[in-house]
């Protein structure tokens, strides 16, 4: 017998024959004797219709407010539930994020799990009750309901996994796994059986967006093993761990970001601590940069060219050319149509010409790159925007064709 | 400065419009310099609404299950309403039953409110928060959320004033106040400015479903004043207390109830513990008898006839005859299609004649009396269903034309 924590998200649950599907998915792990905890979100569009609703009324209310009423969704999703679970004749109980005893920090609208106090769940699971918690939800120190942000499910799982040492924590979800590439694109994308946490944290931040990042951080802290799988297939999906086998695979995907855009700012004198300045201004005000690339330094000046995320470019800019004269920079231009496209895989680290192949790849599909970053487990080029698709599929084509042979 | 507990029902608060209209009538309290707790329910139609979602899943969702659904529709609208209030730039915070500090009895779907702590609302109040709270739920001792049953947000706003000695309860509802008829069916109906607890509590037993029943008893044990009023006009309501000034009129009001049957059990044999025997039958079933009246003996045999509420009437029929010959009865006969009309008033203690003035009216109307019951401030008769409307008028008619003189 095992403890098995499940997460269902939003598209899971969207309307009553999606709920029942659910349910069977859950009532079939407990009918092989083990303990179910279940986390689930707010269905298919609920949270976007408070949204708007709040809207009319206040189109900047309190973030405290906000949470209230956004934590209503959750509750709404997990008692109809568990009522297609009492439909199915199976023992159950849902509870909402402070019944649950999910304690968080106090910043509404983005608040962290601290602890989770799983005396309740524990007591519902030796009553042999199916427990079906409300996901994104948590309740602060002042007895105020928190909510942990969109995506916020994903880590309310992996956070009880934790908590309560379950066996694995299956994550469900619209797409049957990780993929090589984005199936949808890329119509030899293979589906990973397995990926490292550090493999799968680079890929989430790349843009694939199949696992919230602060979830798999916690699932690595806690060392718990993650499988991301589909709620609407019965096949089996993609096991998260530390040491994931790499099936001979030398990288285990390849990924697209199209938020992304470059500032350069031009002819900076060649001096000491400027770079420092740039950056330590930029941090202040919250824009978090990226890929960095300094020119070698010419008639005594050079260009420092940044990416950052779209929306963040134009405050980035207008705070930059606020800022060039003190710094003595010529000019401060941006791009928004670049996309940053990248290789992850464990693999790399002891393999060497990994970062060859990719730019072969690319010269062989005739894409230009604009800015290079790698780090052990990852490299990342800058391109065209128009450039991003076809890029994917070179760089994918290059090296799981090789693999496939 | 006073301590204002004011409630709104759902009709109030169904769209962004009536949030602002009851978001303004709160904040012009607050202005005043007054302490303002509310107590609101769930928006127009979400209660329903939250039911047939469920009932799509399984009609027969267990009654916990149930709670956490439709408590969630008090959360939304209490958010909603303290986004208003903060557009209008003034501070609130709202709490959920348990936040607030609501402990129940255990019974789900229908629970009763044991104690309220109410140190979170003082709080808030001495922050100088306009506190919002959810109606109609609270916690139970196992941690649990339960709801009130219908109209139990009355009862919520009844018991946070009382628990905090509130100067004044105010009921926001759909209707002006209490009157002395149903101002749709009597032209001539009149606002009362004031009723006494007794009169309300008749009149609302009577079918004037202006206020909740157990809120109007718990404001009668605490002898909270509550004021009846509606949430769409500016026009002072009704005052509910101990001791109403009666204006000078010997009756507070004329109710109408259609939602009677009248069950008659014939030839039953004139021997002492029959009708003993007939009713604790019924109360085990849980049939509540209203009317009784029992004809003379005559030949040794004798016919009782009572009065039920019309969806009982077929249960408690069906249990009689199955028992009728254990009672040696004759036959068991039942009646829809009739209607009690009630004339209720502190006056008529002192007063005698009441009585043979309706009786009077009713012949005047030629309506025919079946069965009749008084009480000390009661007198209600059993007539046929269609002419309830006119005997209400006449009776009206009667008594309020005599006053206005």
């Amino acid at each position: 017998m095992s403890l098995i924590v499940q997460k269902f998200g939003g598209s899971s649950v969207a309307n009553a024959e999606r709920v029942f599907n659910v349910a069977n998915i859950i009532t079939s792990k407990y009918k092989e004797g083990n303990d179910v905890v279940v986390v689930v979100s707010a269905q298919g569009d609920t949270t976007d219709d408070f949204i708007e609703k709040a809207n009319e009324i206040n189109p900047e209310p309190s973030k405290r407010e906000m949470d209230v009423l956004l934590s209503a969704g959750e509750q709404i999703s997990m008692s109809l539930l568990a009522m297609a679970i009492e439909k199915l004749g199976f023992p159950v109980v849902s509870l909402t994020g402070w019944q649950a005893g999910f304690r968080t920090s106090s910043v509404y609208g983005n608040a962290r799990i601290k602890r989770i106090h799983c005396d309740r769940i524990r007591k519902e699971l030796d009553k042999k009750n199916i427990v079906i918690v409300a996901g994104f939800q948590g309740l602060n120190r002042f007895d105020d309901i928190t909510t942990l942000g969109r995506g916020g499910s994903d880590t309310s799982a992996v956070a009880i996994a934790s908590a309560m040492h379950a066996d694995l924590c299956q994550i469900y979800t619209d797409v049957e796994g990780v993929f090589t590439a984005d199936p949808r694109k890329v119509k030899d994308a293979r589906k990973l059986s397995e990926i490292s946490y550090d493999e799968m944290l680079e890929l989430a931040t790349l843009g694939a967006q199949v696992l919230n990042n602060r979830s798999v951080e916690m699932a690595k802290k806690y060392n718990i093993e993650l499988e991301v799988l589909s709620s609407l297939t019965k096949k089996p999906g993609t096991i998260v761990k530390e040491a994931a086998k790499m099936e001979k695979m030398l990288i285990s995907g390849v990924a697209k970001d199209n938020n992304v855009a470059r500032i350069s700012i031009i002819g900076v004198p060649d001096r000491p601590g400027l770079a420092f300045k740039i950056f330590s201004k930029l941090a202040a005000k919250d824009v978090n940069v990226d890929i960095i690339l300094q020119s070698i330094g010419r008639d005594g000046t050079k260009d420092i060219s940044f990416t950052v995320i779209k929306d963040r470019a134009k405050d980035a800019v207008q705070m930059l050319k606020e800022y060039a004269d003190v710094l003595g920079a010529a000019d401060v231009v941006y791009d928004e149509n670049v996309a940053k496209v990248s290789i992850v895989g464990a693999g790399m680290e002891t393999h060497p010409g990994i970062a060859a192949d990719m730019f072969e790849a690319l010269y062989d599909a005739q894409i230009n790159i604009q800015m290079i970053a790698t780090s052990e487990i990852k490299i990342s080029v800058l391109i065209d925007a128009k450039d991003a698709d076809s890029a994917v599929s070179a760089i994918h084509n290059k090296f799981f064709s090789v693999v496939n042979e």
